[in-house]
């Protein structure tokens, strides 16, 4: 197979858990708004108002937090206190700082990795978040580096690469996003490892039908990707 | 002087305007506040829910959003209604999507400056809403690159030059805030050119008592940045 020059590895969800803790404040959010609403509807508009709300506010837990305001105002025709939506921006500023939870077999994959490969992590979400996250899990001090992306797609994925004169083909790229990780990495002729996570945001299942549904590998565990890399199997097929 | 191998200028309120626009948002909001508490004590609280709460929201307008809300919250004892906190969040959006509208001078500067120099955009604030504005203004077709960073401080310059084999002394930052754009680089060496900006957010003027009072440049306009560099001038002293 082409050599492998350098490595991208997704954060949330695949090197530490993040979709649990969105989901337990979702949990909080439609028990608060259960007065108001039934679950399935406040589910329905929360996620619409989250994913028409990307556009302008970009990923992240801030964002995410707005949206919960606007759908508890909306939901709630206008008369839910502004003590619960200050509970809100608690559960916001709350997920703006739990604890790194590695997921199984991370640490020793990322050292194992790193002492064949050049690593870096590649995320996206709120720039201080998603830094203090890389910074307590410790792995900065491993890897060669990480960015946080405004945006999971083919051309961030190419200027990232062109900008270290890493050809697609030289570059793979694992996580747990099928929208983030694997289409727009194969789409430019990079190779992909889909590592599925239990819980995925709905969003980032979401895939345009044309979608590749081959051209990348699925590994099980994150514990196993060193042995895959290094086996020089092809990655591709 | 020590050659010039890389420029650095600051975004907002140096290429563009920015603060003009957080300052209109702050008087509708001191506006529909007005009827709870006097503007001073509005303005104060506001300020100081901001800087408390930097350290985990970051910095940008969604960070100024949600503080805006939670003041609106403490300010009218928890009685403000959802449709006011509403309003305040459409002020956050139309904050997020504002024309970029360049200060005098600058597009001529840059064009000028990127034709001898290596040239980056170093800003900082909301990931996507700093790099919408970046390619709003067509600068990044001129530039080397931009930078978002998540905090303006000596580590997240040292560390940039690191990774780019720039030597602090052959690098010049230019901005209007002397604790993001000047203080920072000049303490680790580098080169600074203070261009003040008429309306510069309060927190960006607030700097610790043993801030250097020389070792840097001060520019009325970015007009005379080329020629300056071009000079062979010292800027240190």
């Amino acid at each position: 197979m082409d050599k492998v020059e350098l490595i991208g590895l997704d954060a949330d969800d695949t090197l530490w858990e993040s979709e649990i803790y969105f989901a337990a404040v979702e949990e909080k959010f439609l028990d608060l708004m259960g007065k108001y609403s039934s679950e399935d509807d406040l589910e329905r508009t929360l996620s619409s108002n989250e994913i028409s709300n990307l556009r302008v506010f970009g990923y992240g837990v801030k964002s995410f937090t707005l949206s919960m305001i606007e759908t508890a105002h909306r939901a709630s025709n206008g008369t839910i206190t502004s003590t619960d939506i200050d509970k809100i921006i608690s559960w916001g500023k709350e997920l703006l700082q739990h604890p790194v939870t590695f997921l199984d077999g991370v640490e020793e994959a990322v050292h194992s990795l790193t002492k064949d490969f050049n690593v870096f992590i590649i995320t996206k979400g709120d720039l201080l978040h998603q830094r203090n996250k890389i910074e307590e899990s410790g792995l900065d001090a491993l890897v060669t580096g990480f960015e946080i992306f405004h945006e999971k797609d083919p051309n961030s994925y190419r200027d990232f690469l062109e900008e270290r004169n890493i050809s697609p083909e030289n570059f793979v790229m694992a996580g747990n996003s099928l929208r983030s990780d694997i289409f727009p990495v194969t789409s430019i002729g990079g190779k992909a490892i889909h590592i599925p996570h239990d819980l995925t945001w709905d969003y980032e299942k979401i895939v345009s039908d044309d979608a590749p549904s081959s051209g990348y590998k699925i590994l099980e565990r994150i514990s196993d990707l060193p042995q895959l890399l290094r086996s020089g199997s092809e990655l591709d097929s």
